[in-house]
């Protein structure tokens, strides 16, 4: 890479000088996150054609995906900012001193918040060199909580990444945020020592589950463990019913092939497995879909793991090639393997398992029983996505299994494009993700990045804005157990 | 103990037995778990002398103690259901289609809600055997969540801990509870194995920081790693202003004394550190102050951790007796040791460390800016106290630091004696707790046994009751990003 690996000295420095960040930026107002929010987005806009362009170079990418990419990366730090100022997100409570409380003590004077965690860690992902990367979701909700973040760039666009990361710190500047509040590690040695460092307070991760397993066990490791926000492997099954097969046809494989092979198949939530019944003329339909032309990968080691997880998968016994070829050289072509549930069922550890380009397996059942037979034995997912008509008697049962399997269970739309909303949650099970209480998407991102504090007996004017009386800050609060608003 | 260790095939059937009873009550209605609730804490109150009886017989703790404790204990179990009939616990967030969401591609219909995690593990505290054993708040708000519990009982109370497993037994049976939805085993063995038992989702502990740590290691090194909240240790620092120990000297020594050597100072909240300016008169009227007699610990391990806890602060260079002597043999008498606000600093490593038992250690400053010198060298604590009056500068820079450092920060209170409130934070940074984003006291401690799913398209008639559009259930949703209330 043309970017020189971090030395551990400024390493060292770079935490030291987010520490000292952290500090000041953590008892910032709303008013100045949202400020520094906003001048980040603005000044990613103003820059997209040389950023666009930069991440054409590194990572292949479409122009209209990553000019696609970029719009979301700015829009989810300005919703960010409409979300510091609803402020809920503090999680406001006040309960009131109370003598007659009946567990038999009186009940002092209360008031909980959420605080900033301290310095946040943030390992980039590859396949979004934009939305999770420098200036992505990871670090627009750090910095919204309250917190400085140092970025482990990914190696597979570090010169993006140097770019990236000048803008972000010059639009910082601008908007007077502290000195050191954001800055960028290269290299895995600067990464690790840097998850190491005991001032880092937490980090969050996108990527391979073995990279991601080997961080969460470093955090997991330190004198004074610390949150490991992983977001590591995903095959995101989809169940096609009987009904839904039979109606739609021509439009689910269409939506289908388009799901699998966007972006090269290079989405954490691609639905890499499809269940179908046998007879249903749909695997026919697969067999003639029209696939995209080869297309380049991100860069050599994930085309080097893509080709390995699918000539795995193509070797097993019970797998046959329904459309495309496994191409040996060259840029890897888009491949539809076949299955049987059964064989899904029986050996679920091989065949369900994530290859990360644009491949997918499609397992024919006989019987509707045995896609809850497949549900069941389901590791841990982001999505799992149901295709069927109301009145199939096996969605009743399906949707809530799906739900205990994963983050997301979607019905008659497919998984990827991932939309930044309230309700918005990417985040299953392990090994989706390390850290099943939380998502890396969406407004309920921040939460990773705070902690609860308890200010008891304390006088209104020591007491943090959020929680004095007047409600100087205008925000929603539970107080004395009931939800109020202030609209 | 009379109570024989449960062996692994015991163990194992238990926690298959908890992992079929989970899947059946994640479906339950809140008024179902309500009512299961109910029962529990009916049934502890009427059996509440049979139970007070058989916890003086194992842990020497006063009726009156255990009395209040078990008061907290139905109390809470109720206070839960509350929390569940008022429904914001299920944080609902429904986000409708909108075609024209400016991220640049049209939202779908998502909606999301907070579901049961799976079969939770409880490892019992010895120094609350109710309130943080067999029927305590981990067991409360795991159940309220929607999941099965299995209990690791303390070995220090085994007889009551099989007594209360029946009564609670016999009461979720009566409310028609599923079999097999709450069981305990005993033994050290049997609460290794069932952590490492795939079908356990999240583990809870109270207790030492060595022991908890071990479990911690234990729950992260799982093929599947799963949540693991213990609360292990903290010295509660309190710091008292100069003006305060100028006008309410013999009132701060007082409840100071009381504080520290309540329950035989057995609590993970109490005072163990002091800080006093030096001229104050504060030490001589510790020095006066008059302690309870000796009395006997929980039992022989918490007595021996104890002495020598004690003997090792005791016998470090800058310490002496101010109050007190350690006594050889029989039971411990209450000790105040002494030492300097400087000392504290440069050696807090050795200094500022537990004394489980009815001792603490008052440091002398002579500046009020060595408060926040130590208060900067701190580790993670449940609590951090603050003695002062309302114009103190000096509490202007420390109830902020203190709260970067401690889960609750208290004002001219002491922290023993854990409000059940909605507002109530019990839990700071490691090693206070392995998990800094939660509470194992208050209605906030139930998230720790939820994780959020997103339903993406899917037909109201096919949506958890949450997440209809008519809201059958009437609770607190977030519809669109704006919270709206029912009241």
């Amino acid at each position: 890479m043309t970017i020189a690996a971090t030395t551990p000295d400024e390493a060292a420095a770079i935490v030291r000088r987010a520490a000292a960040a952290s500090a000041l930026w953590r008892t910032s107002s709303i008013g100045d996150r949202v400020r520094a929010l906003t001048a980040v987005a603005d000044a990613l806009d103003a820059h997209a054609d040389a950023l666009i362009d930069q991440a054409q170079r590194e990572t292949h990418l479409a122009d209209g995906r990553l000019r696609g990419e970029l719009l979301r990366t700015s829009f989810q730090l300005r919703l960010f900012g409409e979300v510091l100022d609803e402020g809920t997100w503090l999680d406001a409570r006040i309960d009131h001193a109370d003598a007659g409380w009946p567990m038999g003590a009186p009940r002092p004077d209360l008031r909980r918040q959420l605080e900033p965690i301290g310095p946040v860690l943030v390992f980039a992902a590859s396949n979004f060199p934009f939305a999770f990367s420098v200036a992505g979701g990871d670090t627009a909700s750090a910095l919204a909580a309250g917190n400085a973040v140092v970025v482990k760039a990914h190696h597979g666009h570090p010169e993006l990444s140097a770019l990236t990361t000048r803008i972000v710190q010059d639009a910082l500047a601008s908007a007077d945020a502290p000195d050191g509040l954001f800055d960028t590690v290269y290299g895995t040695d600067a990464g690790v020592q840097a998850l190491k460092d005991p001032a880092i307070q937490a980090a969050s991760f996108t990527g391979s589950i073995a990279g991601g397993r080997a961080l969460f066990d470093i955090a997991a490791a330190r004198p004074q463990p610390i949150p490991f926000y992983g977001e590591l492997g995903s095959v995101n099954p989809a169940f096609v019913t009987r009904s839904a097969a039979g109606a739609r046809g021509e439009e689910i494989v269409q939506g289908f092939v388009a799901s699998v092979t966007g972006s090269a198949g290079q989405l954490c939530t691609k639905p890499g497995v499809l269940l179908i019944p046998a007879d249903s003329g749909l695997e026919s339909l697969l067999a003639a879909a029209r696939l995209p032309a080869p297309a380049p990968l991100l860069n050599r080691s994930i085309a080097d793991g893509f080709r390995e997880a699918l000539g795995a998968t193509a070797s097993h016994d019970d797998v046959s090639i329904l459309a495309g070829s496994p191409a040996a050289e060259g840029d890897p072509a888009p491949v539809l393997l076949k299955t049987t549930a059964a064989a899904l069922r029986d050996d679920h550890e091989n065949l369900i398992s994530e290859m990360f380009g644009p491949a997918a397996l499609i397992a024919t059942y006989d019987d509707e029983a045995e896609l809850l037979a497949v549900a069941e034995v389901l590791d841990g997912q982001l999505t799992a996505t149901v295709v069927g008509s109301e009145d199939d008697a096996v969605a009743r049962d399906l949707i809530p299994l799906l739900s205990t399997k994963a983050g997301r269970v979607l019905w008659n739309q497919w998984p990827t494009g991932v939309s930044v909303t309230w309700a918005q949650q990417h985040g299953g099970p392990y090994p989706a993700t390390t850290s099943v209480g939380t998502t890396s998407v969406g407004t309920a991102a921040m939460a990773r990045f705070l902690r609860p504090v308890s200010y008891q007996n304390i006088p209104d004017a020591l007491l943090p804005a959020a929680l004095q009386d007047a409600n100087p800050l205008g925000i929603p609060r539970r107080v004395d157990g009931v939800m109020t608003t202030t609209a």
